[in-house]
């Protein structure tokens, strides 16, 4: 089939800075085109919607309903505002992706209020959860409703499922509920070798936001609500939040690609796969410091400022820390064990010059 | 290529529910293609929104700035947020998408006020908008900032070239700003005739809503800056909107393959014919009126209310005012002769029941 | 007592602008300096707080709640969120307080949506209501779950105790909630001598804003929640609104002055008393015609623009509509005959030349 | 006069919990009969409101703009939306009152987004702003426009001159505009025995939140505009933000009779003077220890929980770590020389027991 657009880059070029960097991985292609053709009816009443409710079902349990939006800020935006009544806050790690990358969306648009705790590595506890749960009747405060944590973290680290669990019987106990942003779950159960449904619907979580951009599909991702009896009238939210798809089959066939079988899995394996193999190439050089353990698909190292500098003039990857001469590596769905060698092997080039 | 996901639907099947039932032109899903492999800078430093820059500025002139998102209700509230301060309002007929078809979006989203007029037709007029712009130094009042108007409206009428410019004049010289919420543009400029610029830029509007989901895009709009000394800081207000989609280059490309040639015109000219042909078939039939001027894909009819529900039965479309006998029907891109022909055939025939 | 704040006006001049140009009451006034003294816990947990329950109850039954907060605006925007989800709209008369005096408070604040209708003199009925009263399960639309009626309303109309019960028994049976604005409240209940309660909590209304401010008061007006069960976490929404005063003792030793026993509608019936005194001293004049019954403190009239103008130089009162030529006039409880008698020569005075 | 209000409280019971569980000062009462009586034009367009102008400007300078309102809550909230865009963030201590005591109204009413940073002692200095100045074109990130500090702060502490002269240069000269919260900016002025104006408007403060309630008045605060030129559109602000006082001629000569001579400081330094009395009675007791230097009214002191719980029977003050055993005694401007003697002796007994 032709097209008046033109290919404006090489599709062989691949590096190490975001695993948003990446395209869509061919099979979910194919699923677009599966689902393409004739009509549907718009705005989430297509069969392919209502067969994914199966297909979440699958993994999350029986209770499970999904609600595919576009975005991962527009996930979390309308899962946290369908846990709290206007007077909610919402607490979490000083790191989230909700605090520190959305341009203050649960805010502006949720009217949220966020109570963060500062942590290790990204990761809360009962006792860290503690410094901020209180005052449930001062109206002076806003009302913790809801405790979000992201599995893995914005660090890469992977909390164990029973770390989640004592976090879901710590707040539910407080008659808060629980969030999780799963922008990155596939790396996490990958990593812990898990089923999804393991740390999410057994562990306690009330509302899922299923990740599936960063893991191969094109956009698309699904707020999944995991106890229905603690949510209302999820689509007014959802469409309020301007996160309704009118072709909404594009987003949920690409959903069903990615979880019918093990798409999924096969993906954040291999990301997660690379990501060692990137970290064990490093270990050996002298100058180069990985951070935290790797758990998924992403290395954070310390080297020096200018071997970064110069390593990134040849693969793209983002400092984190600058000041500190911290760098983040993500590897992908995509990421070959080329790409892996070719830029170890760069990088011992570049800390001998 | 395989993929795990299953074929739910028949393609074979259309309707005239409305143009988003459809699926994405095979020319879309082709470009969706071209543009997959390798990595791209994520949120829009790709080469495929960089490229879409200039193509964009072939339709809507030099100073165009395109601002790709997800769909229309986040296209027209960043458009709105960004041509209002916290005090502003904006004027609208009261047909108006924003004003009965967003979940009150631009409120919750964006805290604006609508001042709404009532309309013959779903057209403002100067002298209608002057029915709410008066004002500005009161502070009781919600400060009139923009003009809104749909092209085409959601009563399926097209406004002149002049009628437009009359309104940019009437609001420019009162010190508000216009956006024009193009959800069908292609439409209107087809059945016009006209170049798209000559009813925005050309005309006067300063913030255009672009549609492309309903023209055989899967997903994605684009707001576009026609003005760029009326907006700032459009980057934060389309992230905290939560309309920055992470691989952009995928909404960039489907409207690249839309306005590199003629995708889009091919398209709405298409579907303003079946729309034509529909009108026709209908026109003979005695007990059928056809409601508005047929000037773009909708057709609006008033015919017996158990007719229309025993031909709902055999092809989706949906009651515009179910009190009156009132249904609307949409043609779209992919809507073939022998659709029309044997939806009339149709009719007829559950006239004579 | 000593002061170092200077008198800047002269007490003698009163107009008939508004019923928020009079200062307050003496006996208002009075009660400021007995609340005043000593300690008093702050927000709200005072014994004038606790005491203004009683006196409430006495008027609005025994399950009724008041939440002291500092004006009009506040009080309506607090109610209406008490009684709505994020995903609420409000039925209103496109004429409301809420919908055309509050710089878009309501939206802004709230996050409401209004759904207003054209009234031919302010009043809503089950009729215009069900105009709006609809698509409780479509999520395109905001979803209605309160009606909003003023009493008096803006245009100086008194609803009879019958039409606001029709209209509470039609919102509830739709699964809506009813909010009354009774910013002129007093003035109302004078007009049809009836008990406040026989329009509000006995007809159905859930949801109260008591006017204080334009009946006496310095400021301060009360959310008085009629029906407990319709609402959660008052006081959290109260605060989170901006409208919780520290020194609350103040604001309900005032309420109370107004409504332990009878100022409240010895200051209501002065001012109605007043308007029929103005109106019937303006009937007899040529040229100069009553726009609406007189049944509250308001007179709307239509006389020639330049005797408006020259008149206003004497007396201050604004235009309605001033193409139209129509003005409004309003008393006080602090409206004297003699002013009445004053403006009404006055009015003959410039008609003559 | 007479009232139909009664007494209900003991004028001569005093504790140390709030400076705003006193009342008004007697000469406040005195300022609101001496405004009473006749009428003047509503919502602030009265000769007492435009008469504050000269006093507030003979304190803050010649182009101060003073917009009275009802709490302190609503100060700043208007305050940082006059400040910021849609997009803006707010630099704040972790401690400030905006981030802890304000049920999220920043956030909910303002969409405002803060970016709070721990400090020793609640103040914030250059290096603790850079922690969180940063990233202005990052659009994932609110935009950082405002430095918002209290003077004095939460924890009792007070800035110096160059302190804040200091932040402000930092903050200007990054493109950040300064608020202060002076909820006891008497307080401080009488701590630091300087006009009020040389740590606002000479040491470079853009808006002030003045407030009035907790050094005497009844309730009203004000929106201080420092420089003009900061700001936009501030009396739409005030009335979509609900603190538009329709009578507002009550505010403002409470607000004159404050600040036309000395009783501001008149208050604040006797306020203060009682707490260094308290403080010096404490400083001999064993077992109990003064946290904080005491600068302003309050005093910090850390003592045993059983004798806190015992000596809170006899007067009233809040715990303010009560795991820690830390509490606050808040003076006003009514505290007298026999409640502080009283409350020692009474923390001495309670001590032996």
């Amino acid at each position: 089939m032709t097209t008046d657009a033109r290919r404006h880059h090489d599709p062989e070029v691949r590096g190490f800075a975001s695993d948003n960097y990446a395209g869509g991985h061919p099979e979910i292609l194919a699923a677009l085109a599966l689902a393409n053709g004739g009509h549907q009816v718009a705005y989430g009443e297509d069969d392919y919607t209502a067969h994914l409710q199966h297909v979440m079902r699958s993994h999350f349990g029986p209770y499970a309903q999904a609600f595919p939006v576009f975005n991962g800020t527009g996930a979390n935006v309308v899962a946290l505002q369908a846990l709290t009544d206007r007077w909610g806050a919402v607490i979490c790690a000083d790191t989230a992706h909700i605090n520190v990358d959305e341009c203050g969306a649960p805010e502006r648009v949720g009217g949220l209020k966020l109570l963060t705790v500062p942590t290790e590595d990204g990761k809360l506890t009962p006792e860290l959860i503690d410094r901020e749960a209180y005052g449930w009747d001062d109206e002076h405060r806003a009302m913790p409703q809801v405790v979000s944590i992201a599995q893995n973290t914005e660090l890469g680290t992977v909390y164990t499922v029973d770390e989640i669990r004592a976090i879901c019987e710590h707040a539910h106990e407080r008659g808060m509920k629980v969030h999780l942003d799963g922008a990155r779950i596939a790396n996490a159960a990958a990593a812990l070798d898990v089923p999804m449904r393991s740390f999410t619907n057994v562990a306690g979580v009330d509302v899922l936001s299923f990740g599936g951009t960063k893991n191969g599909m094109l956009f698309g991702e699904a707020v999944v609500v995991l106890d229905p009896d603690a949510v209302r009238a999820m689509k007014h939210l959802r469409k309020l939040s301007m996160q309704l798809a009118s072709k909404m089959r594009f987003v949920s066939v690409q959903l069903e690609a990615l979880l019918a079988r093990d798409l999924w899995l096969r993906n954040a394996r291999h990301a997660n796969a690379m990501a060692q193999r990137l970290a064990e190439g490093v270990r050996g050089v002298d100058g180069v410091t990985i951070l935290h353990p790797v758990q998924a698909n992403a290395v954070f190292a310390r080297l020096p400022h200018d071997v970064s500098e110069r390593l990134q003039k040849r693969y793209r990857f983002y400092f984190w820390d600058e000041a500190a001469g911290d760098v983040r590596w993500m590897c992908s769905f995509d990421t070959r064990e080329e790409d892996v060698d070719g830029f170890v092997a760069a990088l011992r080039e570049e800390m001998k010059r």
